[in-house]
This record gives C-alpha cells, structure tokens and sequence, in this order.
C-alpha cells in the first residue's frame, strides 16, 4: 500500500503536487468505491526541523485552497514569520482537498480510464478520505508526528477527523467554529445550494466541462452560503439599508448595496471554483458525523493530545453550543481540552477575519505544545 | 375619487371579488406610477353587528391569501366561531393583497390596456398601496371604523402601516413577528429568491405566462425561505439527521429526509403560486421602511388605538429585538401597548403554528378592545 509515484514542482513555498497510487489498487474511499491515482496539491511554509517535530497541518475551509498564507493566503494574517503560527518556528503544511478543484484531484481533473474529466463518476469522498490523502501527503514529507493540525468549518471537521482516524499521529489539534456533525439546518442550506446548481440546465447532470459551467446555479449557491456566513450584526455595520448610486433603471435590479455586494460575491465566485466540487464537497461535510452510532465519550477514545476548541459567539450556522459538544466529547475521553467563544460579530466569516484574537490564542497554546514536545 | 365599479360574487364565506377604479385616474401608487382597475378577492366570516362596530381585518403573509378562515384556510385554527378570533363576535375581513396571485390584482392579470398579462409591467408596490386598496374595500363593506387589524410577518408590515395611514380608522393592532423595516439580513435571503427565480431561463423577463413557468428557480427561493422560517431546534426536532427509505440511486439525491421536506415543499409552491408576484411581494416587503427618516418617536404620533406587539423567541428571522422596538416607538408616542415574546420553538413559522397561545392572548387582548369601544 505504498505510494509509488512522487512528484514533482519542488519551488518551496509555491504550490507544489504529490501524485500517489496505491498497488495493486486504487484508494479504498468511506462509501466502499475506489479512487486513484490521486494528486494533491499543497503549500509549504517554513522549514521541517532536523527532529520533524515542528510540522503544522492546516486544513481548508469549503472553498479554500493549499494557498493558506504568503500574499492573498486566505490566513495570511495567521501564518508567516513572527505571526500567531510563526513560521520561523514551524514547518505549515496546506493541501487542497480531495475533491476539490484547486489541483488535487476532484470532479473536474481527468479521469485516467476515459480520458475525459470525471463529472459525476467521480465517487463520493467524505472527510474521512481528505485525511486518508493528507496523510499519505505527510508520510511523503517525512513527517511522523504532527505538533498540530488547525482548521475552521470544512478544516476543523478534518481536524476532527484526525483526532479520530489517526490519534497517535498529532500532539495537538485545534478546531475551530465546526461539529461532530451537521444538523438538519446545515444540511438544508447546502441542500438548497445544490438545487440551485443542479437547476442552471447548464450544468447537464455534470457534464459541462469544455461548455458553459452553471454560472447562474453556482452564484445563487454562493450567494447563500454568503449569508450564513455573516451576521445579523455584521451585515448591519457594513450594509444598513443603503442603496447603490449606481443602480440600474431595472425593478429587480440590486437596489441595496447588500444586493450588490452578494450579486459581485456571487458572479466572482463562479470564476474560481467548479460547481460539481461544490456539489461534492457540501455533500461531504453533510455526509459527516462523528457521533453515528457512538456514544459521545466513546469518540476521541484512546486520543492523547491537548485540544483547543474555538467557536464565536456570532456564529449562527455553526452555532457555539456545537463546539461546546466537541469539548464535552474531549473531556468524558480524559483529554487535556480547553475552549474558548471568542465575542467576534463577523459570524462563521470569524475565524477567516479575526485573526487578531486568534494570532494570541493558537500563539500560546502552540507554545505549550512545543515545550511539552520537548520532554516526550 | 369614489370607486366606480362594484363587483360579483357575494355567497356569503366564499371568496368574493370587489373590483374598483378611480376617476379620472387609476390609484397613484408609492412608487408614483398609476394601476387600474384594481380588483380584491377577500372572504368574510361571521356577521357585521348593526353598530359596524365589530369588524376586524386580517392581513395575511408573503404566500397567503383571502382564505384566512375555514377548510383550509392559513389561520384556521385562530379564527371560527368560539375560536381567538371569535366569528360568533365578530365580523372578519381578509382580502388577497394586490401585486398577489390569488384572485387580487398582480402581476398574472391582465393588463386592461394591452389585453396581455400585466408581467413585468405591472408596477412596484408597496405596502402602503396593500394598505391603501383595502382601505377601499372596508369602505365598500360599509366599515367606518375597524375594531382591529391583525397579521403576522408581511401582514404584520401591513398592520403597521395602517397604524400610520390610518390612525383614525382603527381601534386597535396586532403586529406578529414583523419590524419597522428590514435588516440587510432579510433583504438578503429575499434577493437570493429573486436571483434563483431570475436565474431560471424559463423565467424570460417575467413574460412566461401561456408558457412554462419558472418552476426549479421558484422551487430554490420557496427552499430557502422555508429554512428561514423554521428554526434550529424545530428543523432537530422534527428531522434530526434520519435519512429517506426511498432514496433514489443518485449521488445528489435527497438522502436525508431534511432534504426531501424541502425539495417536496419546493415543488409544491411552484403549483400554486406565480413566480413574478414572488419578486413583487419580496420586493414590497424590502422597500418597506416606516423609519425612513422618521424619529422612532415620531412613527405612530396621533394613533390613538391600543397595541399588542407579539414575537417569538426562535423567530431568528424577524427577532425579537424588532418587535421590541415596534413597541418602543409606540410607547415614546405615549400609546398603550402590551407585548409578549412566545416561547415556541417553531420560528418565524410559530405565528401561523402557536395558535393555542395566540388564541388566549388575542382573545383577552380583543374582549379588552370590545370593551373599551362599548364606552367610545
């Protein structure tokens, strides 16, 4: 069960790909079929200590990238020199996920048996297979034992994940605004996402690569997930009833600015992700649920490593009593877990913006990591 | 300015038809654009005493219409004889509002002046102008003075608004679930709506009818307003994460049965509801704003009738901070106004579901009304 092929971009801190196969057969994924060869796009920052006890995984968000910091990184407030995860410290490790369309393999990449992009054969994945891949990508680094793996959302499910699949893997995790599993109101906001790309009768059941994508689906989509993601508080401060100056002469033109502004989300969007990875990747973290059939002390059995669990106050779709679950799991399991629901108004959208209170809190509990480190 | 035409059906508890036009002109709408003949389909229960004392008008919400009472009828359970809204006592007036698609003039009549369905050349609306053709029909039913007007949600802007267009003609009000104006948050899921009806290739400038409907755009905003109006709790209760025993054989099917609900609920709207009142009726309740420059103070300066404000606490659509300050602008225009916060748990959907709570508390609140106008 060997990877058997590696390659190849070796730039350091640009993306660069690692392409593994499994012999004699494919990756064996959560809903029993199989997927290979598989690449994975990832990003490196920092450089991997002689004991490779200093490699930091961080883990995307739903539409994130490998692209986690350096200019435009979607943590780059968080992660690079002298910040919050300080890359003179650490080695930082981000790959695209499976089923993703940032370069690692998803709907989109060709599948090797047709020659023609997978669309809708491309099976299934679920979180559990993001961490499969990610781990095969860290064997591949030569790391053995990660100091921490950190995400948010999507990320902090395969935090999660990790801290299920592979315990003795990682001495610290940090998950942040997620769950063990989504409630019927996550799964609904996704579901009508879906539909609305499934609608755009561009998206042909999935088989518009090389036509024109479901523009139209994919931007209501987004347009959705746009407002879970802020606050009742935060659209306030930044909207209020404003209307535009430059409104068009049309009756359902964007009057307010709010319309706007989730129109220009909307239509951005399309331009740079895949709507079938977006139909793949919701399904995933639907699909997800550490809690399924066990008892909630039972989850993190046999975990040893400190956890920090983060939620915000103003987070509405990942609301923080589900974090508060996450902690309860930690404790009835006997680990070292600390929480903190930090007063942030930006909504879920707070643990992409505020970094400020984030840089302070993954600072000093990475510290406490790195020093416990040194006496194992 | 007197209606000149007085129209038809007058089996008595069925929905009847009161048709007007003025002369010269048509009635001069909010927006400044002109719209005749209107007509209003509406129902009435129970008898108007010899006094035309006890006449009550209820407004209904975004997708209801005249049939607030009976088989069927949206608020059923609230309106009957011996019910909150007694018609043994009263006298209940309901009419569809105008720019709707349920008998009243909207965008799906036929434009007198081109023989075509109006689309969208029929004019914006606004509540006031829903305010202002009911008006009319009270005066064609002979009522001077209402004893009370009552609804919730859009019906709660329309209670609102004749607090403020017609103090003098109303004894008292009971705004449910509603607010003053809109939040950036709520202009946004309506927006979404109207992006997914528009996004519907079958939507063709809102020129379909004769044709076939935008039925999977119009589905998409029926779906996320239904996650609106429920709330976290209720959609765990009523879902939790089961999923179907019928699922089709397809990797986007609706596995869980949050997603059959939906989809289901989705589909069904699209049979009885017309896509272009949708983006009128949602563009009517955005545009609404009674602080539109206004002092709070100044908003209901002059009414004199007596208020009951009701929200309910899981009501994370319209919360209840906004019904808060209904109230707040009611007490700094020195009106007597009670308020109460529901503890339902079926959000913004609790003021057409919690009708054993709103049964006593109606039915007190307009015994005190009753009362009060016997001494006038």
């Amino acid at each position: 069960m060997e990877a058997n092929k590696q390659i190849t971009n070796e730039k350091p801190n640009a993306t660069q790909t690692y392409t593994f196969a499994y012999s004699p057969d494919e990756l064996k994924l959560e809903s029993g079929e199989k997927l290979g060869p598989i690449t994975l796009a990832y990003e490196t920052y920092g450089k991997l200590n002689p004991e490779k006890s200093n490699a930091l995984l961080v883990v995307h968000a739903l539409t994130g990238d490998s692209h986690a910091a350096g200019t435009n990184g979607w943590w780059e407030n968080l992660i690079g020199p002298g910040k919050g995860i300080d890359t003179n410290k650490y080695f930082v490790i981000c790959s695209n996920v499976i089923g993703g369309c940032k370069g690692s393999t998803g709907p989109s990449s060709t599948n090797p048996k047709t020659g023609k992009p997978y669309g809708l054969s491309f099976p299934l994945i679920g979180i559990g297979d993001m961490v499969e891949a990610q781990k095969r990508l860290i064997d591949h680094l030569g790391v053995e034992k990660l100091m921490s793996v950190v995400g948010g959302s999507m990320g902090g499910m395969q935090v999660l994940q990790w801290m299920v699949s592979y315990p003795y893997k990682i001495r610290s995790a940090i998950p942040i605004a997620t769950t063990l599993n989504h409630t019927p109101q996550q799964i609904a906001f996704n579901e009508v996402g879906r539909q609305a790309v499934m609608a755009d009768p561009d998206w042909k059941n999935g088989d518009y690569y090389g036509h024109c994508p479901p523009a139209k689906g994919l931007a209501v989509a987004r347009m959705i997930g746009h407002i879970t993601y802020m606050s009742d508080t935060s659209m306030t401060e930044k909207f209020g009833r404003k209307t535009r100056v430059d409104k068009e002469p049309f009756k359902f033109a964007a009057d307010f600015e709010v319309e706007g502004y989730l129109r220009y989300r909307g239509d951005n969007f399309v331009k740079r992700f895949d709507a079938n990875s977006y139909l793949y990747l919701t399904k995933a973290i639907d699909n997800f649920n550490l809690l399924n059939g066990h008892n909630l002390g039972n989850v993190f059995k046999g975990l040893r490593a400190k956890v920090l669990v983060i939620a915000f106050k103003s987070d509405w779709l990942y609301p923080a009593y589900q974090s508060q679950e996450t902690v309860k799991a930690c404790k009835l399991a006997g680990i070292e877990a600390s929480y903190c629901e930090l007063n942030s108004t930006y909504g879920h959208d707070s643990f992409l913006l505020e970094t400020e209170q984030e840089t302070k809190l993954l600072g000093d509990f990475l510290k406490t990591v790195e020093n416990g480190g040194k006496h194992t």
